[in-house]
């Protein structure tokens, strides 16, 4: 067993007490990684976290060795071969003597109800997520216990990351970082927008793993070059096009390691820039940094992403910048606290990470957007992503 | 609007009227794919699919222009920008107006419940699902309608591919194959296996968009060699382990194209193969071929199971055979019809698509499986997968 977050076990159990949760069982790779250090392969992992004892993993024997660094009392079971019985059955008999060691027969359970948006295991092409069977499962392991929603007790307490936390998602920026370098290596005329991505996702699958610790890493990354960069207001995805001299290149790079993420964007011109690319690159870049000046403890969501708009407003971009200015991230690309919406109410807090990336999208022209990640500390606001800013 | 996929509408309209089905609605990507031409970006899309009437696809605005292949209706919604509602608001409004329109207040509706194991959109990033809050809107909507669970329903369509499906599926293969060569070329002494499975998925990921009608590519490929090729028996990622003179190098590649995948094993040696690494590599070529010759319709899935199993026991490594010869493919990575399991009843018909992967693994050494997506035709089965298959 590695380090343990005694920080986020801590706040769990207190939390759990308040909101009146005697323990959680998750399946979501994205929470079975918060409640025991561990981040799934397949999604057939589950987490079993009393407020008092020991947590339990339960996963696929194939999966046992990548829990070394698990903080839970790591139990693998049989699945996937000829010799193994299907796991409804098999989790229903282990889970079933986990609550009678646990004494959890009359408890208040927290499942998971209402997700929707999901983080995938690290075999993002098959995810596997909990619906009606599992619900079944649960019901008939749980006959007696009162089942309740714990998703927003987790997105609450999940908002706040720790020491350790941090540590890890620096980690996951700084391996992004190595795609942020090819892009600008790569984002010239000739190349397709499809190449360019691909570039930087080889980089991070092939570096990643054995990087300082790091074991799984995957990337997506989308590119659009042109007036196409216009569409990258929301996530849109490259296409064969090929870059012209002169054209913005713009990236959207979300990357996981060990179930961390960083969400990043850059902006390269494939040339020399123009004035007008120059004049709106330097807006975006100011919005971004006012932005993140204000991201101190107590300050409301509002305000950070007034911050970022008043410069644009000033500029006279203000009704090309159609997004909210951030939103959070961690064991998930996109998390919803902080969100920083000019009506979201909330206030930033110790802890918190948010995405800060202001955009200006011009119709016919292109956008030009900035994305950082930034923790909120005792100490000010801290960039996790490091890699260069300038155009 | 392109083609439309007539026997499949046809199917699904005699099935649905079978099954007591007035209409579907569906959320996950595969099914919304399989009900209306389009494949997800994100996983907010919606499909309401008649027995009697057209179609109708709600997807968010950014996507509208990528369902130009629908044929569907296509409604765009806003979602995301700071103009837009709440898509839960805007969802609910818009399924409120279908239903009057579709006259379908009390009628039975099939729902995604049982799903669990699922394909991701596009953006396998962060997968949108159904869970509790798709849940209630549905039961608000249609509050004196009957939900019922359509899992089953669509599973058992989907599971009899048309000429239509067989298409976009053999293009699939074609672009997988760039990457199977990718990993000939690229498995090499000195190499780590996470480079050589950057290196394929690099070449899908950049050379798939726009070739033959592609439009969205992606793959995950994940290498092992040595003794470390054993655990391949079920899905393990590739390490930082370079790669040594005379390995074993195996590749398990997903690939998915506009929504529809692949699934391929090739095995390479790093050097001049042993005679043990041929002898194996030959027992699980024959063993694959002898079961891919069985895949007629009316053969049952354990007859198929057997032939490749008996060659395998029959050159004394039977034991090392500890998973099923084949799953079925399609909208996603793994489908259930067909299991080539033997114990698992059932029997091919003209259409389905299994993978046909014997493997041999033997601890300490390594492990050999060769995979291949073959059809049943009329005219016998069909590899869609041609890609070389001596070692």
């Amino acid at each position: 067993m590695a380090d343990v977050d005694e920080l986020r076990l801590e706040r769990m159990r207190r939390e759990m007490g308040e909101a009146g949760f005697d323990a959680l069982v998750s399946c979501l790779p994205e929470n079975v990684l918060y409640l025991t250090n561990y981040w799934p392969h397949h999604g057939l992992a589950m987490a079993i976290f009393p407020r008092a004892g020991e947590p339990v993993l339960l996963l696929p024997e194939v999966e046992a060795e990548y829990a070394d660094r698990s903080w839970a009392d790591v139990r693998p079971f049989g699945w996937g071969l000829l010799k193994d019985q299907d796991p409804a059955t098999t989790l229903g008999d282990r889970l079933g003597r986990i609550r009678d060691k646990l004494g959890l027969a009359k408890a208040a359970i927290g499942v998971e109800q209402s997700f929707e948006v999901v983080a995938p295991p690290y075999r993002a092409a098959e995810p596997i997520v909990p619906a009606a069977p599992t619900e079944a499962l649960l019901r008939r392991v749980f006959s007696d216990a009162k089942l309740k929603d714990s998703t927003e007790l987790l997105a609450n307490l999940r908002s706040l990351k720790t020491p350790f936390e941090l540590e890890r998602l620096r980690l996951a920026n700084e391996i992004a970082s190595f795609g942020l370098a090819a892009f600008a290596k790569n984002a010239l005329p000739g190349k397709t927008e499809a190449e360019v991505g691909a570039a930087v996702e080889e980089v991070i699958r092939s570096l990643g793993p054995g990087y300082k610790g790091a074991r799984l890493a995957r990337a997506s990354a989308e590119v659009r070059a042109g007036a196409g960069s216009y569409d990258t207001y929301l996530l849109v995805p490259s296409r064969d096009r090929r870059i012209r001299e002169g054209e913005i290149v713009l990236i959207e790079l979300a990357a996981v390691i060990d179930g961390y993420w960083s969400d990043l964007t850059r902006v390269a011109v494939a040339g020399e820039p123009t004035e007008k690319q120059r004049e709106i690159y330097d807006l975006v870049l100011r919005a971004q940094t006012a932005a993140i000046q204000k991201m101190l403890p107590g300050v409301s969501f509002s305000e950070v992403d007034r911050a970022a708009r008043q410069i644009i407003e000033a500029g006279g971009y203000g009704k090309y910048f159609v997004h909210i200015t951030g939103h959070g991230i961690g064991l998930r690309y996109h998390e919803f606290i902080p969100l920083l919406h000019p009506q979201v109410e909330g206030r930033l807090a110790t802890g918190m990470v948010s995405s800060v990336e202001p955009g200006v999208y011009v119709p016919d022209w292109g956008g030009i957007r900035l994305e950082d990640n930034v923790a909120v500390t005792e100490e000010g606001p801290e960039y996790l992503s490091t890699f260069d800013r300038t155009l």
